[in-house]
């Protein structure tokens, strides 16, 4: 025990002669990175950035999209590595209760025992990025309203895509940035035979399970394998035992060394949705009404679940995942909270919109260009928050499963009413394997007593409302005019009594009936979901109207911001949308509060300590063995005294970042990213240099599983292993 | 924000500067100092540790016990420094609703404006230690049963006693150390006009409350200030306006400068009670059977309040207290547990046993020294594990009022009928005003429904257990030789409906009554407490026999286990007996678990970073505003970039060290000892240099809070302030 501290100590040390003086933020287009040139070899980046800034060249044309996760080539016959819980689904799709993959893991040893991945697993090589800017914006004026604009850029996108994807092989997409400023034609390689490789067993791959989710100290060897095939011309086809292994481009090398506290890291990725640049309105509103309401609605639905369906009972055990769910973002939403009043986020969020503002005023020209604009967009998002407590508090009583059930059965008649291609996503035919699963799994989900209590709480929430937020047909057909519970319980104990939504069989035949079936129907959901379609399709009509004003004003702003940053020397990187970005940073810990620190790796030695036996904490048997025995072959790192198995770096990411390849200096492949922590769930709104950390797994740890307790020598072989 | 993490790493490289090679086990005897010297200078001891071996040299002629808690001399005028939490009761004892110094914290600023402090205050000033062994063992031999020895060891401890206090002005007290292997005489003089000077807030003194009990990251200034008065001729006397203050042989000098990481740093003190001797088999016992079981106990106990008084009752604000000590000491529990089931502690222990018992074997006269009272001492101890569980279950069946009081107020009849000298402890009449507030404490804290399920609960425990386990006297009277829950149930709602124990008129008359009284009465509790009195008794007896057999093979085995440690070159420190100790070590971090590491400091900021405003995170407003304004005055600490709140070392401490001045190797007060960390609780069983940590206010922040928030310029004047 006692060198254990020592150790622990010395890695410290690392920590402290590397302490970086320049911030990490920033999620860059590859094509911007040029510029960054100076900063980028500063920080450790021995490869030329500029080979980095281009997607054909090696290493971006090894790095893939699965579409929500990254994955990368690691051999050149179409090896991709990923996430454990990015190929989660196709793990799941493969096993049955004789056969649990997910419990046993999956090894082919050679290609023939490879498994067809989920329905619909992708794997996109991005090939091209054009920006189509002028495209979009020509015969596009200001004389256009809203709602006509919003259409007439989604018919230039949608033209645009169609033209590209006339090579069936491509998936093509326009991507905004900056909020409309910029858009881009994304072409990429559709591979479309997917196989499952490799995954450990869930105790190692999801080890810690929603437990630690977001949390470090972490023991996760969240990694799996996938293979691209094509047809023998080498072009994306169908599934087909006649495929062969896709030959990539380029392929990363994988580090059998791995990183030290303090290394350069990058990292290649499509991360989600950030909300950067919003203002500080926005700002205001998000973390001081909605976020806290939000909150509150999860904490209300989980305590009428708790109260109503007590622990032990069978209405209980139907809702334990949708506690789950609720409790997560609650979690989640109280980080960002947490986070937002222990920080000056708003109060820098403020300063910039003074000195931006006082920027714009310096200038009669800027006055021009940006003046107006500045104050429509502060209008317009006041304008949009107007209904947002009424339509949270509806949202949280249509989380209920008969309301929601009654308002997408209506839905999808009407949709089928449509060409397929004009249909509402969701509602296509390739969305209704998936649709039917979702009638069905409210069977297993769905208890009256709960709904009911919920549904009054909210809908009482909202009786309460001013007048003017209240949407007449809702009033009308349920009477909530103004709150009155005696009535709402009789009118609700009525409508629970009378509905045949509750039988599976009844859900299923609804989703065969026309408008007019609907319309003569008696169900008291049914009739509930037929009353309010037209308000809520009014209501939709507006969002989208409103979407397209801020189609108009908010690139004015990215202009405006992006133009005083340059005044002051500062490059801009684009808010995340899901496109190809790259990431730089340091292999850091951090500090959680005044008197903790938390090191920037994790090893066998702290899995060990976690274990107790049940899930998640319980390692297969071998692994344990082999820790004990303290078997750690060539993956032992000094400064923890075994093998590493997870690091922290500055890395700037959020969701669908998840499985990116990070890189050393040499862009050889030193871990998978694969979670954040809690600290920086506010990430997505602002980064923090402090807390700011994003979590990989340690290469090492992926490579030392394989070797000992998996017995992958067929992928260690395939794949160029640095040692 | 930047500075901060830059900042706190680089403390972390003093840890690794300092990172010690030598284990820091051990509360001394000041007289076995000297024997360490040559590891107390590597360790960083300037002084001359032969010196400290004397109690009546500097610096142990400055160390003071309060009884309970450990106090330090820091003026030449009698002015005594501990913790916060050593003087609650005082400060306490001199508010009022108006005028509630706890809130406000209090600061005399003359001798004239001191408190007296709550009666039976005291200081002690340690003169003499002297062997008494011979003298307590002479007469003493192996004829005599268990009981006889448990009796003549009492009576000659008394004698002794009675012969040191002919002077009035001492306490003495005839202190067992090894299990009875030595006693020592301590000659304490006793100060007994005892007066409150200074405390801060409880907002700042008792910051964190019990949410911040035993843990770290902490931000406690645990400190305040007493004054000693003597007569004007110099000695002990009763409070007196004429006393002058007591001028002590030295005083501490206190440091404004304090330690850094990695310092050495040692504390004199009166630790209470530690078990690190106890054998393998008691280890196993306690951790096997008895804590778990207790610790079940207590949650059975907490969720039966939670359930019969539910949240927002009125019977609920009656149990809060009892929740919290009950749940304090199950979170006590539960952190040895854990740390016992993490370690190898208890193979250690065993492994100590089987070296011990081969060293003993591999000699004959060893063996006849040794070898029966090993053995013999394991039996005893299996014969005293025997009926564990039964007392278990009925003391916590005895936690409930009723049963409690009905007993105590039997035995209180009893005790009165002998001279007050030879009433057992808790019965004598300087105890009577706390015995009554206790039975008047009965009303606020009692609700009829409660105690019924709680004794309902226990008594079914008590009736499941085997044959022989039962009392019959309890049986008889309960119907409990078997289960039978209705009956039972029966049995205790006649049981509470008729006694009048409930009311506070009544328990208080009781106090009054005679034994013949209590045999006449009807009350059901009262008839329970007089049916198992004489059982009660017998049982008394039976555990005094078989600690007078401890007696005899608890010394044999602790010479065996100091032979055998001197046969390996390893000097033996005795377990805390609450006499006067010095524990030895460095300012010194840990690591909770793999990946994070806790920082030895706290400072200002992450006091300010708690702060909600609400107790027990809520300072005052005018340190908060001191805070924001970085005014550290000359207290600043760099590696931390603000003032030093509290801070860890590796000292040996436990309960009774409260208040120890922590010294550096110059002897100056940088500190004083006040709470050890949540994974060092097992540490009064096993001591582990890498978790085994001692919390202490920084003397820094004493003195900035003294100068900064209360204005104590008097007392900063009348110390010796090392700058």
């Amino acid at each position: 025990m006692k060198k254990r501290l020592a150790i622990l100590v010395g890695s410290i040390a690392a920590t402290v002669i590397a302490a970086p003086t320049l911030a990490d933020e920033g999620m860059w287009q590859p094509h911007q990175l040029p510029a960054l040139e100076n900063i980028l070899k500063e920080k450790g980046m021995e490869i030329n950035p500029k080979s980095i800034s281009k997607l054909t060249e090696f290493p971006m044309n090894a790095v893939v999209s699965l579409g929500g996760c990254t994955a990368s080539f690691v051999s050149p016959k179409g090896l991709v590595v990923t996430n454990h819980h990015c190929s989660y689904g196709s793990i799941q799709f493969n096993s049955t209760a004789e056969n649990n993959l997910l419990d046993k893991g999956f090894l082919a040893k050679s290609l023939s025992e490879e498994l067809q991945a989920a329905p619909g697993s992708r794997v996109y090589v991005t090939e091209e990025v054009t920006s189509v800017t002028d495209k979009i914006n020509s015969g596009i004026d200001s004389t256009l309203s809203g709602a006509e604009r919003y259409q007439a850029i989604d018919n230039k996108r949608k033209e645009l895509v169609a033209d590209c994807e006339q090579d069936k092989a491509y998936r093509c997409t326009v991507s905004s940035f900056h909020g409309g400023l910029e858009y881009y034609l994304i072409k990429a390689l559709a591979i479309r035979d997917v196989r499952l490789v490799h995954a450990p067993a869930k105790s190692v791959g999801k080890y810690g399970g929603d437990v630690d989710n977001w949390m470090w100290p972490r023991h996760t060897g969240d990694y799996s394998f996938y293979r691209a095939y094509v047809g023998k011309d080498g072009k994306p086809a169908d599934y087909s035992e006649d495929n062969v292994p896709y030959i990539p481009k380029s392929f990363l090398k994988v580090s059998a060394k791995g990183v030290a506290d303090g290394d350069f890291v990058m990292a290649a990725g499509y991360p989600g949705r950030t909300n950067r640049y919003r203002l500080a309105e926005e700002v205001r509103h998000a973390f001081g009404s909605s976020y806290p309401t939000a909150k509150k609605y999860r904490e209300e639905f989980i305590d009428i679940i708790k109260t109503v369906a007590p622990e032990g009972s069978d209405a209980r055990v139907k809702y334990e995942s949708t506690i789950a769910g609720l409790a997560n973002y609650a979690k989640n939403y109280g980080s960002m909270l947490n986070s937002y009043g222990r920080s000056d986020f708003q109060q820098r969020k403020d300063q910039l919109e003074t000195d931006l503002n006082a920027w714009i005023q310096a200038d009669s020209k800027r006055i021009a260009k940006y003046g107006e604009a500045m104050q429509q967009l502060n209008a317009l998002i006041i304008k949009e928050q107007h209904y947002w407590l009424r339509d949270l508090t509806l949202a949280y009583a249509g989380r209920t499963n008969m309301l929601d059930a009654a308002k997408r059965l209506y839905r999808l008649a009407h949709e089928k009413s449509k060409p397929d291609a004009e249909r509402e996503s969701g509602y296509q035919e390739r969305d209704m394997k998936r649709f039917e699963q979702g009638m069905k799994r409210i069977t297993r989900r769905y208890d009256a007593e709960v709904e009911k209590t919920v549904l009054h709480h909210f809908f009482m929430v909202y009786a309460g409302l001013d007048k003017e937020q209240h949407v007449k047909a809702v009033d009308k057909v349920l009477g909530l005019s103004k709150p009155d519970a005696k009535q709402l319980t009789k009118k609700l104990d009525k409508m629970f009594k009378k509905t045949k939504l509750g039988e599976e069989e009844t859900r299923l035949q609804w989703m065969e009936a026309s408008v007019e079936d609907f319309k003569k129907s008696k169900d008291p959901f049914i009739k509930l979901a037929v009353a309010t379609y037209e308000s809520d399709m009014q209501l939709e009509k507006e969002q989208k109207a409103i979407a397209g004003e801020f189609q108009t004003l908010r690139p004015k702003y990215m202009e405006a911001i992006i133009a005083y940053n340059q005044s002051i020397g500062k490059p801009v990187y684009a808010d995340a949308n899901s496109t190809l970005r790259v990431t730089y940073g340091n292999v850091k810990g951090y500090s959680p509060k005044d008197g903790a620190v938390m090191m920037p790796f994790t090893s066998l030695r702290g899995l060990s300590e976690k274990e107790t036996g049940e899930w998640p904490f319980n390692s297969p048997e071998k692994l344990l063995k082999l820790v004990s025995a303290k078997t750690h072959g060539e993956y032992y790192y000094e400064p923890v005294d075994s093998v590493p198995v997870n690091f922290l770096s500055t890395l700037d990411s959020t969701g669908g970042n998840s499985g990116s390849p990070t890189l050393n200096g040499k862009a050889e492949l030193v871990g998978l990213l694969f979670d954040g922590i809690f600290e920086s769930v506010i990430g997505d709104w602002d980064f923090d240099d402090n807390l700011n950390r994003t979590i990989h797994v340690d290469s090492r740890y992926m490579l030392w599983v394989m070797e000992h307790v998996d017995g992958a020598h067929n992928l260690l072989e395939e794949m160029a292993i640095v040692k």
